[in-house]
């Protein structure tokens, strides 16, 4: 399968059912993972609202965890030495635990183990990693036929990106995502795509935050000159409306938007997600680069094992 | 009082044994701030490893706050507006409330009011603001002889950072903050603190999710061109430092090196953190910028509030 095929496959993996059953009770949520596969533990704690989740990317574990935790280990290879260290831990402190993985080393550990389809890179797994976690808490069937509507949706028209994507090409720009109370962990995975895709360093900030300290930085011209600011999200809060507009005007940056399509939060973050996704691709292309090559990440893995 | 004094007055600041009792039982803790008053709950959760902590930067409140929710409200001036609305929500969550500020609104509020002394700069006041929950957590009292020595060692001899800040200055490169497991709020703290004194954009990121994702972006010449990578922390995880050595031997970059000085990682975290106070100090004193003034933040919250 080529990235694009690969991309184009979304939308079929949020169809999925898979899900596990939850421990009778617990206090709180852990959820391990790093990189691609970690990213689908930061969509949900912002998805979910029931419990404390905490996201941990490393090799160590909080030291509260214990029987009152719900671990989730979460690596699509199964093989990435943090989450494997971190889930020994886990079950050591009595947690828990359940994985998620297409195989590997995570699947022989103890706990319930949740076997997703491999095949793609881990980056395009978003909706076989994130599936499991949405079902199991109730969060994706009402919303499964309009999710698959609004990611068809960018597959079928990603013209308007592949717009935005010629711009940052074209103008050696950082690409600087400015987020919305809700898309925190959309900006994180635009971001990293940004880097995997299109190997461009990127970042995000959100508001209100940045309006606390960013924007001290904002107003210096040979700054504007450097990135290429973003807002996505949207929101009802007519204070943070304020402040994008009170931000954009003080700082003299134009700010592209994208408007997330979708009824609930759930929908817009998976349906601007996806747009990410194709803006990335399509800047990698016009950056004459491979979207698929994460050689150096290969290098260092196998540089680490040695 | 000039910028550089409201710096030195940190070491002071741990001094306090301001505290507040805390509920008899409680299952988590939200730390609700933002900017300089929220990095105290940041670098808190850094810290203490009793319970999870939750840092919650904005309007809203995460839904499942109740009465076992421990919610620590942090404003140094006690007027910013995102924390007054969370701990008026944390109020009606039924959340047992400490509120941490010199005064303003939020000390009307109800719950537990702990007052710290005024007159300083919200990002200077940092030792008010994180002394009463090490206090109340008794993870101060075993450490403020040596915090206080440590610290003042920064003060006394910051020769070291103020060429660090010459390079950064002449260079007009970004700060890239690299931290190790335990740096992240540092790392956080120098990001803010490059931005608001020295008005540079400036972020952080962490190792090991760093290799995952930016180290695909390290690689290309025009991007080390745009950055001034700096590590802090140590660590005595190998693969960790293995990590490090890899990393910048794939990307060709050169970090710089900023060796935590301490027994604990709280002293380390806290001498770190002064030192970054120093680096964004000189850099805008090279950049021929005022370090204390913050203009564009107190213009925005007087068109937000018209």
């Amino acid at each position: 399968m080529d990235f694009l095929e690969q991309i184009k496959t979304l939308k079929e993996q949020f169809r999925s059912d898979s899900k596990f059953p939850l421990p009778g009770e617990f206090e709180n949520v852990v959820i391990s993972g790093m990189g691609g596969s970690g990213i689908a533990g930061r969509i949900f704690q912002e998805l979910y609202h029931g419990k404390p989740i905490i996201v941990n990317d490393g090799y160590e574990i909080p030291e509260w965890v214990n029987a009152s935790t719900l671990f989730v280990a979460i690596s699509y290879s199964g093989n990435t030495e943090e989450t494997i260290s971190a889930t020994a831990k886990a079950h050591s402190a009595g947690a828990n635990i359940v994985k998620i993985s297409s195989g590997g080393k995570l699947s022989k550990l103890p706990g319930l183990q949740v076997t997703v389809p491999g095949g793609v890179q881990p980056r395009s797994a978003l909706g076989y990693l994130l599936s499991p976690l949405l079902n199991s808490f109730g969060l994706l069937s009402p919303a499964r036929d309009r999710v698959y509507r609004l990611i068809g949706s960018v597959d079928d028209d990603s013209s308007f990106l592949k717009s935005i994507a010629s711009e940052i090409a074209d103008s050696q720009l950082i690409p600087l995502i400015l987020t919305l109370p809700g898309f925190t962990s959309t900006g994180i995975r635009w971001k990293t795509q940004f880097n995997e895709n299109a190997k461009l360093m990127a970042f995000s900030l959100n508001f209100p935050e940045l309006d606390h300290n960013d924007i001290m930085a904002f107003e210096k011209s040979y700054l504007r000159e450097k990135f290429f600011p973003i807002v996505i999200g949207d929101t009802a809060n007519e204070q943070i409306t304020k402040r994008v507009r009170i931000t954009s005007e003080l700082t003299g940056f134009e700010f592209s938007t994208i408007r997330p399509r979708g009824e609930s939060l759930l929908e817009k973050v998976l349906y601007t997600i996806h747009c990410g996704d194709y803006l990335s691709y399509y800047t990698s292309l016009f950056r004459k680069l491979d979207p698929e090559d994460v050689g150096i990440i290969e290098k260092l893995k196998s540089e680490l094992a040695s």
